[in-house]
């Protein structure tokens, strides 16, 4: 019999390799993947197998410590110079992931700090971990910071996946009310499908069930009237980027659920690490918004579900302003308005 | 080579038989169906081929007629027992279309009054004929006292279908849209794709090429996001129930689109014919809303798009309470605040 696979079996080192769940097949299928070819990870990375943010900067930080190992059959500078190599295909892996890039210049600092590979080998495999693990501390301190922030009982909106598919940790928003649950909370979660993508449908709710949360899949639509019913008491969302003054790019769909939050008069949460704050964007404005291709809204796992050729606007993210923000739960604490002044002094 | 197949060819009565356009298997194929047999419409009408309220009241009046002409060719009383067993199995077509119920049992009386088979064929005929037409004047009168409302130039967002596909004639909400393009003003329809069903992406994607307006497609979750950029000046969406203080029962997603518009400062519009206005509902928490299987959301043409068996809240309307409700244009004019003293006078 298999065992269950749990959300912390989302990526793992096992001393020699790196065991990852293949997120492409939730939910149909909970696949791990066990490999100590870091080229396994950039295919796993560029086809989304590994996703989310934060989870991308531990694969690459992974990858790298792997590419160190191989290389070790290598003599003379040969296994500096393939290192390095290898550490630039991995940075090639996703075109836009700053967590990526982060991750790889953090290991090439680690690779020209050691001559000796053996050493090398090893120092690159401890900060990969240490990488992994901070990512961890940071989404419990989230938890811990917000879980007293939603209800003793009721319902919580969330959108998108923000839990351990997507970070590798507890998650952030998805941690916030993991943790809340674990101190004893009785929450219902209400998860967005999250259009275009369904990352709440496919990803979400798969987390929800294996964490012992009882949740309620709804169309993204569905939350006003969600609201209007009165069970539900706080919605919470992650944050892809933060303006100086507390506007919050995330997921498309997400300003919509502040809104109705707004409407009903329940509080609206943000939870985000503080390195997801932009000190170079005064507001909302100044944060650029991906927009993608039209067959993700057009098409559903290839079959059309609209009229071939009609023009699409699929922007990937939204930006919230301010005002609809409760509070926005940090690794840092609890920031509650004025955004800005609690921002500016986590810059200080 | 095919002609072109528009908006008008949804149905038509030939003189002898019914053409309609099979939305089941819109937009990837336009398939007009011709028949003389009202069976074949019963079970367009069961399998979704001929939907939307006033479309499918038009669709069982025609097939009513149908049954009479196929029953002319009994003798002595045979003809009217069996006109009223075919009047039976049309009515049980659809569970809880109101519409359906209506045409039948005006098509009863009429049957009814002729003893004369071929008396009452023709009158039969002739009703259904008026009641089609009837409902293209509702359309025509909704679309000139909104017009004048929509903006000159810039976008306007709606939400699922309302146009020829849903009534039989230029439709309601997207029946004001198209009288305003005719009369010269420069409009981009947003049309929201409208989960779970689609019918946005699906049929208003559709009409709006056929229409020859401009016309782009989002997610439902992108409305404030879209507002935010600031081309979109009015929002407008149909009905399925109005309440006596102008509470609106709409598709799920409405009020989410009204909450934007309210929040970005534009005009938020329903059209709908006063034969929508329930004047046994004092206000929106009056009227049912139906709950739907959550197969809808969880599987994409038979794809599994969520965990198995996870719990779905699958509601398929929502309440957009009068408050965000900017005017209501009916077919007996436009109803402005306070709704609850416009509506009052209608009653009168």
């Amino acid at each position: 019999m298999q065992s269950l696979i749990l959300p912390r079996d989302v990526i793992a080192w096992t001393g020699a390799s790196l065991r990852f769940l293949d997120q492409t097949a939730l939910p149909a299928e909970e696949r791990l993947i066990n490999t100590s070819d870091y080229r396994v990870v950039i295919e796993a990375l560029r086809t989304l197998r590994l996703r989310g943010a934060p989870l991308i900067g531990v694969a690459a930080a992974y990858a790298a410590a792997l590419a160190a190992n191989e290389h070790l059959a290598e003599t003379g500078t040969g296994f500096h110079t393939r290192l390095q190599t290898s550490l630039s295909e991995i940075a090639s892996a996703r075109p836009t992931a700053v967590n990526l890039f982060h991750a790889v210049d953090r290991m090439r600092g680690v690779a020209e700090s050691y001559a000796d590979p053996m050493q090398c080998a090893t120092a690159m495999e401890r900060t990969a971990a240490g990488m992994h693990e901070a990512e961890a501390q940071r989404c419990i301190a989230m938890g811990e910071a917000g879980a007293v922030l939603l209800p003793d009982e009721g319902g919580v909106v969330t959108i998108c996946n923000t839990g351990a598919l997507a970070t590798g940790g507890i998650g952030t928003a998805l941690g916030v009310i993991a943790t809340a649950v674990r101190a004893g909370k009785r929450l219902h979660v209400y998860a967005c499908e999250t259009r275009p993508l369904l990352q709440g449908a496919r990803l979400t709710m798969w987390e929800l069930a294996r964490l012992g949360i009882p949740a309620t899949l709804i169309v993204d639509g569905a939350v006003p009237e969600l609201l209007r019913r009165g069970e539900v008491r706080a919605a919470i969302a992650g944050a892809d980027r933060i303006a100086c003054n507390g506007d919050t790019a995330n997921k498309i769909g997400t300003c919509a659920v502040a809104l109705a939050a707004h409407d009903a008069g329940i509080p609206f949460y943000i939870a985000a690490p503080v390195s997801t704050i932009d000190f170079t964007a005064p507001d909302g404005g100044a944060i650029p918004i991906e927009l993608r291709g039209p067959d993700e809204v057009r098409t559903l796992a290839g079959i059309p579900v609209a009229a071939a050729g009609c023009e699409v606007w699929n922007p990937a993210f939204d930006v919230t302003p301010h005002r609809l923000i409760s509070a926005i739960i940090t690794d840092c604490g609890v920031l509650t308005a004025p955004l800005m002044a609690g921002i500016s002094r986590l810059r200080a």
